[in-house]
């Protein structure tokens, strides 16, 4: 039997922090018609907040440090503001939405990272999804809209990378769906060169992700979004899209848009 | 058919904003083997929060109101942090509980109160529960954690007050169940006398209500809640609780504890 397909979506601060594209995109999402999960990260309002609470940014090595104050601001941010917004939202567009974080209905058990060279805090490793949980939902017509946040076995939340989240998921459900994967952003797809926005490279696989790392044609940045990508359909995800937000519903349709990242 | 019996337990800010009392309060709920669902208040620290913002709180009569800050503050402390955080520590007592506000999977819809004497904001009066929803996380073994949230059908969060939320979701489920709706506080029941805390009135009926309305045993602030307890029997719920909060165990397992309403 063919599997169902359902679209896993993630959108990053670009599309969060402007209330025009959010709506523009959210507009998109509820028209997909297939089943669908939205990961959404944090934007740029956890740090507004923070700051405006007086506590300091910790960064070490220049990468942030999830502080127990700083777990306060995104556990309120993240998974209450920015969550129940978009749930909002998506329900006054009809869309059945349901806001979570990982350690509702224990989706995302996860285990706070050890203490290396650099003690990130509260920040959470992925351990397990429960693709059953969020299977009965999926199954009651209910849409995920999950928040970058996860929980361990000690009744403490944790931070966890949305785009993490998002490729988790997509992994862990993999087993009973048809599974896409689509990574939102402000450019049109990995690109051959940064200054042509459309010189999108339409097709990354096993054939030539490596001659794009070594021609240096994929840029720093883009080499963990893409190395992230291909895991995920090495591990049964049927295609990953990396695109421009404005881009998911074509996508849903089956017109190429962006660069797919294929096994 | 018998129906299945469900627990739905209010608690309010003397559990929240003390720890140790929170602690214990989820170790006896964990332990109630029936269905069972959580409805929690806000606590002081949404006032701290948005103090520490800059926020200031807008009182009408007495009455706050929730103007767009205090909404944006609500929704983050009461649906993110207050929230998330009970749901972390009943993961951590292997209790498997999702964390909802009424917008998760549009479980209560409501209205912005309409303008009168007063303009409270951004507070929602409740238009309608979805039982069934809920009802399908509740055979899946999964307990709701509510907050006092709600949601409008224009994509706007509110601010809805616990012990209606607690009521209005044990009327709409006991059409399927058979609930005891408890409402937990500081004090041993409703008292004959607010001196002597061991005077509870054991029960309250439609036989003695009147009576002890005319006769000021019931204190002037107990008689909305008694009347809400009321009015909630009287619309199917099969009994109310006003107890400790630390008798709900007990109260579980048949042992009379507190100040029962029944119709």
């Amino acid at each position: 039997m063919q599997k169902k397909e359902l679209f896993v979506v993630k959108i990053g601060g670009n599309v969060i922090d402007d209330d025009a594209v959010l709506d523009r995109f959210l507009d998109d999402f509820c028209e997909i018609e297939q089943a669908k999960i939205l990961v959404h990260g944090g934007g740029k309002i956890a740090t507004r907040i923070a700051e405006k609470l007086g506590f300091e940014a910790v960064m070490v090595d220049g990468r942030r440090v999830t502080d127990e104050n700083m777990l306060q601001v995104v556990t309120m941010v993240y998974g209450g503001l920015v969550n129940k917004n978009i749930v909002a939202k998506l329900q006054a567009r009809k869309c059945n939405a349901i806001g979570l974080t990982g350690a509702d209905g224990g989706v995302i058990l996860s285990e706070k990272r050890p203490v290396a060279a650099v003690d990130y805090g509260f920040v959470g490793d992925v351990k397990k999804v429960d693709a059953k949980v969020l299977s009965t939902f999926i199954e009651t017509n209910l849409s995920p809209v999950m928040a970058p946040l996860t929980f361990d076995n000690n009744g403490t939340m944790l931070n966890t990378n949305a785009d993490t989240i998002a490729s988790e998921v997509a992994v862990a459900m993999a087993e009973n769906y048809q599974v896409s994967l689509i990574y939102c952003f402000e450019l049109n797809g990995v690109l051959q060169s940064i200054e042509q926005p459309d010189s999108v490279i339409p097709l990354i696989s096993s054939a030539n992700i490596e001659v794009l790392k070594n021609e240096s044609v994929l840029s720093k940045g883009m080499i963990p979004k893409v190395d992230n990508a291909m895991s995920a359909v090495r591990k049964g995800v049927e295609k990953v899209h990396i695109c421009h937000a404005s881009h998911i519903l074509p996508i849903s349709k089956k017109v190429q848009k962006g660069t797919i990242v294929k096994a």
